[in-house]
């Protein structure tokens, strides 16, 4: 069963007569076109016993051809009123369809508002949210193909981060070095902005890479990732220029303990909690607890952000081809910061990771 | 007046007692503090007479007060629901809020019934959205200083990218030395992907580079543009690489012929469509017209989707501090494309364009 079978089957067992999936990487996983229309509208519309369509910017009706696409695609030019138009092809095919199903998470307020005006008899209680992330809960096969090329292109990252540390270089130019080397290879995108982070400025975990100079004789924080096909990889290693001192280390020794065993427990029939528990007791213990401020991972595939979410709270059971990351980390302001991440999928009798570049600290001496 | 006292204002005028303000640049412009929190919640909310506050992922919270924020900030932890804490921050301020305006073009359909069940008598008639379009709308001289240096940057991206044309490097290629250039001076985020199209990949207007080698004798589009404090350039180049034929060259003279004619014609008084019909009765008069399948112009400041838009249908009249960009383009599917582009501002008597790079068809020698 396709992708969009799946839809037709679902909004048929629940009673919808339309579906409106909106979001771009959602739209990439029924259709195969990416693309990020920003504020221009890109729809694809699935009905349970019709074809579906996708409605698109008339500047990127060439490019979803392209891609294969075998149903209708309708352009719309920038002084056209999109939803008027796809109004209008809805009622070409239900007159007036009253049960909808939306992408809840994946559309804004004034588009429900005017899909509200212009179906004024019609009910929005559907929600295709949950529906599209269990569909992609479990990866198939060729998706862990993917996800795996994705890796070994962020360990060949990684290879680039640590071989261009150098103490002349800067935060910023380490990411240059890394995203030129990708650029060259072939990879056009990296999954999110790369980080390279030293010395105090890795405690910070959602900071940014800065234009001073690595940090000498402290930790030096990576994380990465690229697009492949459409898949991910996200990947954290942290290693030491130059020496460090025993603080730094033991930040370290607490985040890779954590990090390992939680990776070796990792296997069907745990629950996601439990796991965020295991590594988060170790760095309690070690008295990093209120250090380790994020959960311990998130679900991965096509983004960064998809399910199990790996966290206090969340009972849901690990089974076969779910995947994501775990990444416990140590922030402590104005000391250091360490972060060590492999996303994994879990397999019949534990887990297998994306990525390979090993986690032992490794010490790349000052130059 | 700070732009959170003109909310706060706006509120008070309208007689809403919250404002929520949830789209990441949106609270960029508000607080000058930039994330993008994917699927976690940032939200500023706003209230007539009392402090705003800030809500954010724990992770987050140093970096806002790094920022100099002097209002309240909250953080939230990943397992914690962000809804009922903001509900609980909310009512410390306002026991049972009633009038509410939302950020309507940014917020998604599942938070907003979440806000509905948390807030059951509450009616949120209120959209910030165009509010927000409108006060971003004129820029200040402090903006337009800023993007000044964003237009400088592209003009050095153009001459990166020139001066990297060789035919034993794909258009990926070109890209690579663009974005390595930029970062290693410090640049570190483009407005968009950069874009390198040669040939007929040139006639996907929405297309990308493709690591095919740069076409000979045949036109290279460029565009591209980087962030600078906030601040966004986006320019357009086409050069030939080489001879290329007289279609090509006739394409390329009507375009800029469109081009400078707009640029040369936007002042204060003129109404948006009126500045696109120029341009395209030159290109529709040339028997282009079908070819010239987007707007003339988009809004730009903090992004490239603000006001006004420069399109058939919008009756604003343009007014000094607009900017916004004049980008025809011809794309003649199998045989070639062109765009020339810059955002200009508008000034008391005409308008000034951000970056400089000639506009004359430059011919780079097949090296």
């Amino acid at each position: 069963m396709s992708h969009i079978e799946a839809v037709q089957k679902w909004l048929a067992a629940n009673n919808y007569q339309v579906g409106y999936i909106s979001g771009p990487k959602n739209i990439q996983y029924f259709t195969n076109f990416y693309s990020d229309p920003v504020e221009r509208v890109l729809a694809l519309f699935v009905f349970p016993d019709k074809d579906p369509f996708l409605f698109a910017p008339a500047l990127e009706v060439e490019a979803i051809k392209d891609t294969g696409w075998k149903y209708p695609v309708y352009g719309y030019l920038d002084h056209e009123d999109p939803f008027a138009i796809i109004a209008a092809k809805i009622r070409n095919r239900i007159t007036a369809p009253k049960r909808w199903a939306l992408e809840k998470g994946n559309l804004n307020v004034s588009r429900y508002e005017e899909l509200n005006k212009l179906f004024p008899q019609a009910e929005f209680t559907g929600d295709l949210t949950p529906f599209i992330q269990k569909e992609q809960l479990l990866k198939t096969a060729d998706e862990i193909k993917k996800l795996e090329i994705a890796g070994k292109w962020a360990d060949f990252a990684f290879q680039v981060g640590f071989d261009s540390l150098q103490k002349t270089r800067t935060e910023q130019d380490v990411v240059a070095e890394i995203e030129y080397a990708l650029k060259k290879k072939g990879i056009t995108h990296t999954s999110f902005d790369t980080i390279v982070q030293s010395g105090t400025n890795a405690a910070e975990p959602h900071g940014f890479p800065k234009t001073d100079y690595i940090n000498e004789n402290a930790l030096v924080l990576f994380d990465l990732g690229v697009i492949y096909q459409g898949y991910i990889s996200d990947a954290s290693r942290t290693v030491a220029f130059g020496e460090v001192n025993a603080k730094a280390k033991d930040i370290y020794d607490v985040c890779l303990e954590a990090q390992l065993t939680a990776q070796a427990a990792a296997k069907p029939g745990m629950i996601a909690e439990d796991l965020d528990k295991i590594a988060r007791d170790i760095i309690t213990k070690a008295g990093y607890g209120e250090y380790f401020i994020h959960r311990l991972g998130h679900g991965m595939g096509q983004s960064e952000h998809e399910f199990p979410s790996i966290m206090a709270g969340n009972k849901m059971e690990l089974q076969p081809g779910m995947c994501f990351s775990i990444e416990p980390g140590i922030y402590i302001p104005g000391v250091a910061g360490v972060r060590i991440e492999d996303c994994v999928h879990i397999t019949a009798d534990g887990c297998l990771p994306f990525t390979h570049t090993p986690k032992e600290l490794q010490v790349i001496p000052i130059r």
